[in-house]
């Protein structure tokens, strides 16, 4: 997502020098080739010295570390943003690891993806039309925050501002528990001996599943720890769901469960929700 | 799917005069207007008298009551089938109602699916390269079941023959659990007094799961209870795996979070598995 960013602020002149950091530094070389990026960094510190913005697009797992090598490097207007799917834990970072510097940083979550990862696959239009959740900290200086947000709003993404707490439990509700269920669906199934017999016979609905599970398991994994206490509760509300749906097959409740697939079903016709996004 | 069958045996020249009954007259009229149907009968009996073959494309619950109503008016060459997602209730029920002629009933499940419903959706083209379940009992007629297996590789269909248990076994797993998943977590989310904000915030995971729980709320009641022993054996299983992941977030146990992911990611990189069908 980083390099659809990348793309997309390149293509609307929104920025002339951007240089890049990656663990994998074939990969930042890559983005030089393609023309993604300027130029490409020897250490993250590198990266962001003199820059005016700085974009974390890593795991959110991997940002405390992140944030400690570039908290000395960082010039005192650089502003800073991140793309994490979880936001309290990532603002308790940047507090933490920026000191002063923490009022430019604007956390920010782009309600975006499914889209291949690797930079060759960079999307300069990924974020038109999609919702860009921004969650202020008090602290956070405004003209830090209206800079994020033109510039996402130059990308053709729409703000919604939130507390980083009420993002953090919506998302576990629609896109963190989802993803688990995606996840312990497809492992169980694949930890069975019969498992390529079963999924030679799996049909359209298995497939989303298999699609769902197929995002990377350190983002998730990371995304899943980040908003334990969250997720921790819809999974616990999901198993009572799931505990009375049991209890109607048992009890041959055709009414019940008539009722439960109903509701379901009406949702996908009256919902206007975002096309895509993690 | 019954209009889609009656598209592709027309399409191929394999069948010369159709008729069709519908619950919903209306339906049979459009078909015969829309040229996929040569009649439109006043009744069950009425749609079978002197068929050669007669195809239940019904939801699995309502097929004792069709049988019922269509057993005195079979031809004692008429071959029967049905393409029904669960198959131990349907065969009991043709054996239950069909007498001596349970040997000419040829129980069958084409694993495809997601096309839009009605008639005027109907797609020849649907079973190209689709996997057709047939589960024969002791008792089905080999010239059945082999006029049976040749009309669906005549519209492109692969066979798999199958116990009826085996069947409804493994979709209970691939496919029937995932919609109840799909069903209650879209209904779950549904009921709260949030819904609205919540599903603008929905992502490509949460689409899915909108996707799959847009299916027939009533389709799926029958097949949820007519597999309810199968389903509530994988139901709980599935449980007691999201209870291992609810564990796994409460101790913070990234190793086992990061394994089950992974398991689940690189299953979507292996399968070779049905494009399509529920």
């Amino acid at each position: 997502m980083g390099g659809s960013l990348a793309a997309a602020l390149r293509g609307r002149q929104q920025a002339h020098w951007i240089i890049g950091y990656d663990t994998d530094a074939k990969a930042c070389l890559r983005g030089v080739e393609l023309g993604l990026l300027d130029a490409s960094a020897a250490s993250p510190a590198q990266a962001v010295r003199d820059a005016d913005l700085v974009v974390l697009a890593t795991p959110v797992g991997a940002v405390p570390d992140l944030l400690a090598q570039i908290a000395d490097a960082i010039g005192l207007a650089t502003i800073l943003t991140d793309l994490g799917s979880t936001k309290a834990d990532v603002i308790a970072a940047a507090r933490h690891a920026l000191g002063p510097g923490f009022e430019r940083f604007v956390a920010g979550h782009p309600i975006a993806g499914g889209e291949r990862p690797g930079l060759e696959h960079a999307d300069p239009d990924l974020f038109e039309g999609c919702t860009v959740v921004i969650t202020p900290a008090a602290q956070t200086r405004l003209e830090a925050l209206e800079r994020i947000e033109a510039l996402w709003r130059s990308c053709g993404a729409r703000i919604e501002r939130m507390q980083a707490e009420e993002h953090d439990r919506i998302l576990a509700c629609v896109s963190h528990l989802p993803h688990v269920l995606a996840f312990a669906l497809v492992a169980q199934i694949a930890g069975q001996p019969d498992a390529q017999r079963k999924l030679a016979l799996a049909g359209a609905g298995f497939q989303d599943f298999t699609r769902i599970a197929a995002s990377s398991p350190v983002m998730w994994r990371d995304i899943a720890l980040a908003n334990r206490v969250a997720l921790g509760q819809e999974l616990r509300a999901f198993v009572a769901t799931l505990e009375d749906v049991e209890q109607a097959l048992a009890a041959g409740d055709a009414q019940w469960l008539e009722q439960l697939f109903e509701l379901a079903s009406r949702t996908r016709r009256t919902s206007t929700g975002g096309a895509h996004g993690q």
